[in-house]
Order: structure tokens, then C-alpha cells, then sequence
């Protein structure tokens, strides 16, 4: 058995990571931290999970740590970029959720982010774990960078286009829209249900922190600089993240569903939907699954592509156990068969 | 006192007429029907009216319709294009909140709805009822069209831009996402709250019968043909509009949040946020406000604009009633005072 | 015009006050406080507010709110005991939304607060604000204990039975559920929405704080001790709370229906529905309004009521600006003419 | 392979026995019913079974249902009773999630169900699918009555106070709530997301139709009939049930706790929670599991019995399994493995 230790464990997506990793036949979690709950069960916190763990919290301890083949970083920015490198020099393998290693520029992470980077001489060689774009590269990951919940929705439905050159690169739009858990589970005001709940609102329009690891990964496959307007939204939900995509085509005559079905044949967990037929997020909840669409209104120069995945699945704990598996020569779809729960 | 009726009483829009014409001091309801209803008190099955009114519903005759003063259809389209000429000839003025009168190209019509218009005699004169944009025709309006839902977020948060030249009217694009109220008060499966709870989707994105309305709109303060892509979506909750639009600007030094606070200073109804502050459905909840917030993402050539009604209210019976106050001259806020329910 | 200050105008039941006050013709806000917002502007916490308050927050300074002619605490329970003495003396009136004054033993209200009252001296001469039951001692009231969510919801179900010794004192059941408003607006992972929405839980079960209001109030109206058990739920939505209320009838002859028909039949605010039709807090939402209904399943011999309120309004500051109409002699239901909200 | 059909495959048990049978490694689905949908593949009406089933809906012909080792009826009441006796005859085994053959008095029955029962002979040899009382019988039942949502949730949390007689059987009180779909996936109005989001209600107070099936239940473990008020509601959300249950103790000296705790200590889907942790019913989201916690509040003489579930499963398709398991002599819990959905 792999044995797998999980830092920052008592958020969304470390809870996340303890239910689909439940179902996987080839690793154990031998160790889970939270300085916060260090001490107390994961059941007593998480009651869903009574009966299947019998873990304890513990203070995140580098020994324990480094014990462990692979350690995923469930953490907010700035936690993993402290400890990974002494991970990494104990041959632990790293598969970090947070931001810390998703933008290659240490400059750039640092404008964004406000703050130098505290390891940025791992930057170079950690491994962007976007299965669809980089599985040959995951393979020999000792250090991968899970990419973030909206950047997986907006980079899955734009590269083929992109890829292809199919549409204006300087004039990419995404309106964007997540539910609460992608805010974590911290005591803010902000996300209360009584603020948030019955809503809806448009955030960091200014500038959120998603846009320039998009931007980043959709340069990569166009070849060249990309511009895209953001605009993510707040649901008042829980989980599920939808984009709407719009790019100006130029050229109208291609075959863009054919395109696209024949682009992801092969991806176990993106779904082109047919034709006519758009996602919707209850598809995918709880499920490490993609579904896409698009269409041409009017028959006009204007591509919309909608994309609907779990943001804490697929745009989160459900990829980095799919890295996990490339990383490990497992299947792919281990511990990832759960279906999306509808209704 | 000014005598009112309402046909088509059950739905949403109906109830929210009665909602806020109870404190509405100048007009009286006298008559309100449906076919469905007929003979049951309204505050039977609307029990938060209870001793707000005494009124049951009635079959839509057109006598008792004609011998009120005004009378507002709350009805799908295709019903108000066969009654409103025997109202009319009456002398009754009509507030339509349907689509039967709203689009001025009788062709147009009968392709987005599927069927000839009943009454396309009447197109030229029906008066579109955007108090924003043609308060001076409203007042001598013997029939007017209410506008839809998402045209009134659209249209309101694109004519300053568009009036003054300021964006590519070539490739105008509208995110929408509306609360389910905006479905209608109908027994179909896709509304139940297990179909729609709990996730986001678009839907309509191939065409939406309010394209051809916002389009006419939006042309005609531009003063040439506009293209737009517009896409609803469906929030998992009962009331609110949001409209996030986006438009390539052709000049980079215009002073936007000014000219959107000036263009609509002396609107009651338009709130022009501060920069900075975005606009959240529940503001607005209940009430007759219509808010707006602007924003240049990185300082690039995409202007992002995003505009929050309450679907019910400026989106359908408060700006129903705020076009009679206008055709009555009244004060134009006259039954409108109702504050956003937050939280 | 009367002159009102605002303790504690950030919590839910401050935002409350304010939107109920902006239509009442008699009084003028002239102070709001909060510690955490000195100086922001009322409108740019509560967006729904622009244009209709020109204020901002302040210190709670004691001399500014002696100036005031009636001082509501919208404060969580500790606050207004310490403030009020000072106030008093210096003839402003005060209403106490808060639990300080709720409770007449001293004694028994520290068991449940866990600290020493700090002004045990007023709680004699403190009105108990449920108009229902004390409508003549509220007029003259110095100090108004304004009654909590839970309890106006279970006295008003129970208070007739309890009146006329139809049920036994001894076994009363109290199954209540309310929306997360009622929690507050305070930071506290517990009220996410990603914690409560979805989900349905008791709490409190061992034990609320509401539950010696309750039996000090039935109590009083049974002219003997009661014994109720009392189990408080969380509702996913943001504001309501139903009370389904259990008890076992002495005498199954009586007209049960009538009796609550007549008992009420004067009441402005509480609304006893026919009999089959049950109370839905959706009718009330927003609304200063209690909707009664009442069953004995199968002709058997407990009774069950069903009690509907909006917690924010007739649970809160619906029933606070009640109490002060009363106090000032004015029309009961002024500034307090809103319609649930519905759908 | 143990071959199975489903009738009824449009409505939500019947999706979520194909969410969890797409688990169980011995069974396959052979046949999906719907007159409605015949024809219609299984996955586009249900996209989140997409490449999970190659299966189409089909017209109900018994003899492709006969062929089936075991059938599901899935259904509305009144469509087994009418079927089941040809599938019998065949030698098929059946498992009906429908009120059908609940109840042995088919007088009773017709009572409640308003019209004569179609099939009365069978009733007899009918066995309750409570697997917590009724495993042995199970085993062999060629027709299996797998229990309402309501009733499984209730009898679990009363089961071991009536057993042994530690509480008055005539004054049993069951407050219980319900997500939405409970009302199943049929085209009404009262279940719209606009009528029943963001508020709460009792429902079929006068009599609801599960209540003969929870009394039948209750007194059989009684060993004496026993009296419930049973007061359903409705809650704002799409899954859960759960019910808080009130019974007055006649003996004060038990150990509660520790009997339910030893009452359920070998039962793989109960799970008694640890003294003073209530049950969410988001934490049984998804899950094949019923949770209960239990309280004395103020040491008093009414005991307070908390009771969750997921109606979808352990109410009605995770439990219809679980019987299926054990009449075809498998391991209890193959495919109901599966983990609560939180958050």
C-alpha cells in the first residue's frame, strides 16, 4: 500500500480527498494534520466519515511527513512552499492543491500573491498536473502543482480552440460561477449562509488570482500570449463550478463539436456533451468529471463553451488523486468511479 | 381612485402587482381573473395577502375588464394580442407585461414565437416601456409593452456605452443568470426545486426569445444595428436578475463610472454603484431598483459591466406600475418605496 | 418626530429596524452604533439602504443616545444591561431586543448566561413586549423587553389552550425550526453556507436559552408552572421559524378552531388560518405577521399547532417597532404595512 | 451475474438505484422501464450516467421483466400490485419501493390508498424489508415491501424504547422533515423551487398515508398497539429526512445510551452517534446510512430521539439493495459503500 499523509486536513478538500480515497484500493492515509484540531478524530469533526477512518488530527511534523511516499497539501497558499522542500529532499512526493507552485513566474506569484516566494528555486521542475494538457510530464513528478478549481474549467474548455487557432487569443472571455466551498471553510462573514445564500454577485472583477495561472496555461497552448477577461461569480450553493466561455472564431467553417468530441476521446473524465445539450453542475457533483459544450448562437462569429465540473472533485481533490495515479503508474480512474449524485 | 384589473391574477408577476399596489394610494384593484381560479379568493391561494384584499379571481370578461382604467396583463404571451383591441376600442389603457407587444417587426415576432401576431395593427402605437429611455412617450401611452426581464438589466447597463459610441456594437456579449421565478408559476418538471436546486446552467443558448427584443433596444439607442450574444443561465433560487456584459472598448480614456453616475442622476429607479462595489441580487430583492457597477479588468480594452434587478420587480410589475405612475402622472415612486429584504 | 437611536446596527435585527422604519411616518432615526464600523456609512454595509439613510455609523456614546426618545439594542445579550441603566435615568426610553430583560429571576438568568446580571434592579419594572398578552402594561414601559424568536412563536401557539386548561401543563412539545438568520451575523464557521445549507440538524437540544422565556410565559398565562420540552432546528434558508407545537387535550369536546379565532380576533399581527390550510413561513417572509393553524391528527388527543413567523420581524424588530407604537401612542401596525414576500 | 429490471426508471429511486448498482460487482441491469420515456436512452435524460449504462428506457412487458433474477419496482402505488403477481408466477423475485404491500390489512390499505388492493392474496407472504428486524425473513422473500422513507427513519429511532417498553405507547410523537424529493419527480406546482425554496411547512397533518405503515411497524415490535402523532414537513432542500421523535419515559434509571449503542452494535447501516452529537442530514447526503443520537433534555421524563437519513437511500433505493443483498445471500453492504456527501 502507498502510504499517503494529508496536510491541512479539515478543509473542503482534505475532506474531500479522505471520502474518494475511502474507495481506492492501493493507498492508506496514515497521517492527516490540522494544528488547529490536532488531537481530536477526523469522524468526531467530519461524522460522514465515522466508521471508514480511524484517524486523528496531529500537528504537521516534517518527520511524520517525509515517512509518507506522497503528501498532498490541502492547505491555503503560502503553507506548502514552506515544508515541500524538505519533503521533497526526504523523497516524498508532493501533490499541492494550493497556488504555490501553479505559476512558473516568482515574480508574477509574488504580485498576485503579495509576498516573496519561499522556495522559488522549485518552480522550474514542479509539474503543472493538468492531466489533458501534461500526463507525459506527471509521470516523473516528484513535485505537481494541482491546478486551481476555476483555471481547470476555463483551460479544459478553451484549448482545443486555442490549440487550433480557431479563435482571437487577445479577446477571450470567461464568466465564471462557483459554489460556496471554494471559499473553504473559514469563519468569514462573507460566506455565511445568511450573506450568501438566495445571491448572487460578481468578485474580484478587478483582478482574481485565478486569472494569470489561466492565462499562463492557455499561452502555453497557443503558443503565444493570451488576454482573458475574468469575471468569476459567487452561487448560492455548495458545490459546482460552470463557465461560460466566449471567443471570437475566425473561422466560421470548422467542425468545432467534432473538434472537440474527437479532442478529448481518450480523457477518462471530460465528457463533450452532444449537441444541443448543455451541462449542468448537478451532473458532476461529487464526480472527477468534465462535461462540455458549446454552440454558435445565430450562427454568428462568436464560440460560447460551457463547462461544469465539481470544484472540489475535478477542480480539486478528484485531480490530484487522478495525478496521483499517473504519478504512480495506477489507473487512472482509481478511486474515481463515484458518480455524479443527482438529483 | 383609479380602477385597475389584472388578467392572468395566479402567476408571479400577478401576485407581485397585488404585493405592491397595496400601498399604492391612487389605484384600487377591482378585477382580477383566471380561467383556472375562477371563484377562489386570492388570498386563498395567496395567503400572505390575507386581509390585504377581498377580492376572487374571475373569468377574464371582457366587459368587466373595459370598465376599469387601466389593465395590466400578467399573462404568457399570445393571450393579451387577442383581448387588448376590445380594450382598447373601450377606451382601457393596457399595460402588456407579456411579449406581445414588445418587439415592433411583426415578421420578427412570429419567428421567435412560432405563429402570426393577433393584433400586429397595434405594433406601430404600443409604447416600449423603459422609463429610462422613453419616459415622454409613456406618458400618453394608450398600450404599453413592459420590458422583459433580462432586456431590463441588459439594456440599462449598455445604453450609456452604446449612446455615446464607446464599444463595438458588433460584439456585444450578456452573461445573464435569472432566479427561477422567471420560469413562470407552471407545472413543468424542469422547475422543481429537485431538478434546479443546487446547480447552474444555461440554457437557451442557441437563441432566447429576448434576444430580438434587447436587440431592437439596444439599436435603437445606438443609432445602427448592434450584435448580441446572449446567454441566460438558471439560478438555483426564486428571485433575482444579474447581467454581467462585456464590450470592447474603442477609447480607453473616457472616465466610465462618470459618465454612468451622470447618465442616470436623475433616474429613481437606477442606482449607479461606487467603483469598486458590485451589485448582488439581493440588494434588490423586492424591490424596484435597478443597480449597476463598472469595471476595465487590468486596465485592457474589455469593459465588464454588471447589473442586478429583482426579475419580478424592475424586471416585470414594479416597472409595470412604474410606467402607469408615469401614464398617470403620478409620482413616478408611488407604490415603489420597498426596500431591498436583506438578508 | 420622534428621535430613535440604534445600538448594535450591524446584526441582522439592526438592518432590520432600519428597513421597517424607512415607511414610518412618525419617527426619524437619529443615531446608529457599532463598535467594529465607526464611521462607515450605513449604505455602503447595506447597499439596499442608498438613498434611503444618510447615516454612518458611530460609538455607542451614551450622551448621544440619551438624546434619543427611544434607544433599541439590536446587541447579542450582555450589552444592553450594561447601557440601559444610564439611559433610563436620563428619560430615554429603551426596547431591548436583546435577552438582558427578558427573564424576571435574576437568578435563573445567570444559570443560563453563565455571568452575574449587571443591572438585576430593573428587571421588576422591565415590560415583557409580547403585545399579545401585556399590551396594557407596554404602554407606559420604560424598558421593554423585547421577547425572542423561539418564544413569541411557541407563546402565541400555546397561549389560548394554556388560558382555558385545555392541555396538560406537564407534557408540552415544542418542535422548532428556524433560518440561519436567527444565528446572527457573526463570523462563525458553524453558520457557512457550506456548513447549513443542504442540511437539516437539532440543536440545542439538552437545552436552549429560549426555553426559560418560554415556560416564564406560559407559565404566567397557565397561572402554574409549565413543563415544555423544547428542540430547536436549523433550517437551510435565511429567514423563518415554524413551531410545531405538541399537547395532550383534557377535553376533546371543545371547538378548538373557534376558540383560536376568537382569541385572536382582534389582533393586528396574528392571523389564525382557516382549518386545513397550514402556515408556511414564505407567506410571512418579511412581514411583522404570525399565521396560526391547528389540527388533532385522526380525533385523537394531542393537539398539534403550527405557528409561522418571519424570526427577523414579528421574532424581532416587527414586534420592537410594535411594542414602541404602543409605547407612543400611535397606530400599531405603522411602519409595519409590509407583505410577505412571496414566492 | 444476478440479472435485474427496474420499473419505473424515470423517478429518483429509480436513477439512484442505478447510481449505486453501477457499484455492486454481482448484479446487472438488463431492463429500465418508462412509457413515458420509452425509447429514450437512460443517460440523456440522466447525464451523470453518461458511460456508466448502455442502457434505453423500454415499454413494461412482463415477460422481459420476468426474465430478470430480481425486479425493482421504482414505482408510484398501485402499479406493482398489479404486476407483481405475473412476475411472481414466473418465478421472479420482487423488491417494491412502493407503498404497495406494506401494509398486511388490505382493508387498512384501502383506506388509505382509496381503492381496493389489486393483489390482496399476496400480502400475506409480503415480507417488510426492515433488514434491523426483520433479516431472517428477509432472506427468503420472494416479494419484498421495502419501507417508506418516513417509516424507516422513525422506527429505527423508536425500535429499542418500545421493545422494551420503556415509554408510553400511546402518546408517541414524530416530528419529521423531508427534502423535496420525497415528493418524487412529477410535474406540480407545489413542488416548484419557487413555491417550496426558502421556506417551511407541515404537511398532511389531518393523516399522512405513511403513518398505518409506522403504527403496523411499531406496534409488531411493541408486541401492542401503539398511537403516533406523525407531523411531516417539508424542507427547502432536495435530499434528507430527518426525524426528531418524542416519547414520554416510564422509567428514568436506564441507560439509554448504552441500549441504543448495543441495539445496533452489529448493524452495518446504523450508526448511533456518540452522546450529545446530533444527526445533519449532511452527513448521510448520498449514503446508505441511518445516524440517531438521543437526549433527556432537563433530565425530565420525555426522551428526545434525533433520527437521520437520506431518503433516497436508506429510505428507499440504498435500503431496496441492501435487501437484495441479503436475499441473494451477499455481502450486506456490496455497492452501498458509498460516503456521505459533505459538503
Amino acid at each position: 500500500m502507498v502510504k499517503v499523509g494529508i496536510v491541512g486536513g479539515t478543509g473542503y478538500t482534505g475532506v474531500e480527498l479522505l471520502r474518494l480515497l475511502a474507495s481506492h484500493q492501493e493507498v492508506e492515509v496514515v497521517a492527516i494534520t490540522s494544528r488547529a484540531e490536532s488531537g481530536r478524530r477526523v469522524d468526531d469533526l467530519y461524522p460522514n466519515l465515522r466508521g471508514i477512518y480511524d484517524l486523528a488530527y496531529t500537528e504537521p511534523a516534517p518527520k511524520t511527513l517525509a515517512a509518507c511516499d506522497i503528501v498532498f497539501f490541502a492547505t491555503p497558499h503560502n503553507v506548502a512552499m514552506n515544508l515541500v522542500p524538505e519533503l521533497l529532499a526526504a523523497g516524498t512526493r508532493v501533490i499541492d492543491l494550493s497556488a504555490d507552485y501553479r505559476i512558473r513566474d516568482d515574480q508574477l506569484w509574488s504580485k498576485w500573491y503579495g509576498e516573496p516566494h519561499a522556495s522559488p528555486e522549485l518552480l522550474a521542475d514542479a509539474v503543472y498536473g493538468l492531466p489533458e494538457v501534461n500526463r507525459a510530464q506527471i509521470v516523473d513528478a516528484q513535485l505537481l502543482a494541482c491546478p486551481g478549481c476555476y483555471p481547470t474549467s476555463v483551460q479544459l474548455g478553451l484549448i482545443p480552440l486555442l490549440s487550433r487557432g480557431l479563435v482571437d487569443p487577445a479577446h477571450l472571455i470567461a464568466s465564471s460561477a462557483s459554489g460556496v466551498s471554494g471559499a473553504g471553510r473559514q469563519a468569514k462573514i462573507d460566506n455565511l449562509l445568511s450573506e450568501v445564500s438566495d445571491s448572487f454577485k460578481a468578485y474580484g472583477v478587478a483582478g482574481h488570482r485565478h486569472l494569470p495561472e489561466i492565462e499562463q496555461g492557455l499561452s502555453d497552448v497557443a503558443g503565444s500570449p493570451v488576454s482573458l477577461t475574468f469575471v468569476p461569480h459567487l452561487l448560492p450553493m455548495i458545490r459546482g463550478i460552470h463557465s461560460t466561455l466566449f471567443a471570437q472564431l475566425n473561422d466560421s467553417a470548422v467542425d468545432l463539436q467534432g473538434l472537440y468530441e474527437q479532442w478529448y476521446v481518450d480523457e477518462p473524465f471530460v465528457d463533450v456533451l452532444p449537441a444541443g445539450v448543455f451541462p449542468q453542475t448537478r451532473t458532476v457533483k461529487g464526480a472527477n468529471r468534465c462535461q462540455i459544450s458549446l454552440q454558435v448562437p445565430q450562427g454568428r462569429d462568436t464560440v460560447v463553451i460551457m463547462v461544469a465540473i465539481d470544484n472540489l472533485v475535478k477542480g480539486a481533490s478528484g485531480q490530484a488523486i487522478q495525478n496521483m495515479n499517473i504519478m504512480l503508474g495506477l489507473p487512472e480512474d482509481m478511486g474515481l468511479k463515484q458518480i455524479g449524485l443527482l438529483p
